[in-house]
């Protein structure tokens, strides 16, 4: 289970990948010509889709690292797999209805958070263990 | 001091989390349905903010680990405190006006400017100690 | 070859910044007040540029470390070099002619998948090697 974190970093950047190519495919389907990034409601919808999975994984990711280096690497590896369900079904979700992405954006949210309380505690043990 | 880089990019994902509450915040209360990301001025103003922040941030976290590891870590974690501050005083003005962003987005690019030469000194410094 | 990943990743936040500059310059010389993202092409064409290179960066960059980490650091640093030509190109290319971009997002894509590759079969390697 240590090195759970480095298999969830790379899934994460396959999600990456997936909303990436989600966006490309819409463009190409519904003939958005770059670099407009409206026109259509589905290409609107996938590309904020996109958008706010690029915002969450630079959120998640240094928070990821720090929680698996400087608290526990099980632990921080087994919350990373529940954000990426979390963010995976909120695609799911999103593209069929906006409305309803409430409970994915959620659940990614509290994984998150639980991985921040993690990375809070590996961070002041780091400064309590070796102080300056 | 050599683990200030670990505390700053800790409240680096903070401050991108509170960029994504205003966002999250400004959504529910002016009611714009997603995926629009228009319809009033502060959720535009906010929004704005979020994605400057997660642009500067993309530039500022891989800056800041090499000028901590092949640098000075108590040096690059200093400046990371002064960046910051600048961006927490960029998204506290920006917020309020605008057209007032300009010092404090000038300090966040001179802090990482500073990072910047840090980096470039430790990378250089690396294939000069370890040559090919 | 072995520290060329830390000179890509140097290389890579120089180029985000070289997308922000350009940003910053056609939002000042077109008179786009904050938030505005829209009002000229020149200044959409440039904007979007920034914005797909941070999108494509927040994949590159961990792949690159993976790959450099767990698979081959000499090879990493190769194909990191491929992905920084061809983003360099595909801004060249962007900003004289939006529709003429698909070579050089193509080639970026290319690099990446094959650093995708290497991070696949460096992380699969951990788990064979160090099983839990």
């Amino acid at each position: 289970m240590i090195h759970l974190p480095e298999l969830v970093t790379l899934l994460t950047v396959i999600l990456l990948f997936a909303a990436t190519f989600l966006t490309g495919h819409a463009r190409s389907k519904y003939q958005i010509k770059a670099p407009a990034t409206s026109g259509h409601p589905v290409f609107e919808r996938v590309y904020r889709i996109q958008m706010n999975t690029l915002e969450q994984t630079v959120m998640f990711l240094p928070t990821l690292w720090l929680a698996a280096r400087f608290g526990n690497p099980s632990w921080a590896g087994i919350l990373g797999l529940v954000w990426l369900f979390a963010r995976t079904w909120y695609m799911i979700v999103y593209v069929r209805d906006p409305a309803k992405r409430g409970p994915a954006f959620g659940l990614g949210m509290l994984a998150w958070g639980l991985l921040l309380l993690l990375a809070i505690y590996g961070v002041i043990r780091l400064f309590w263990l070796a102080p300056m």
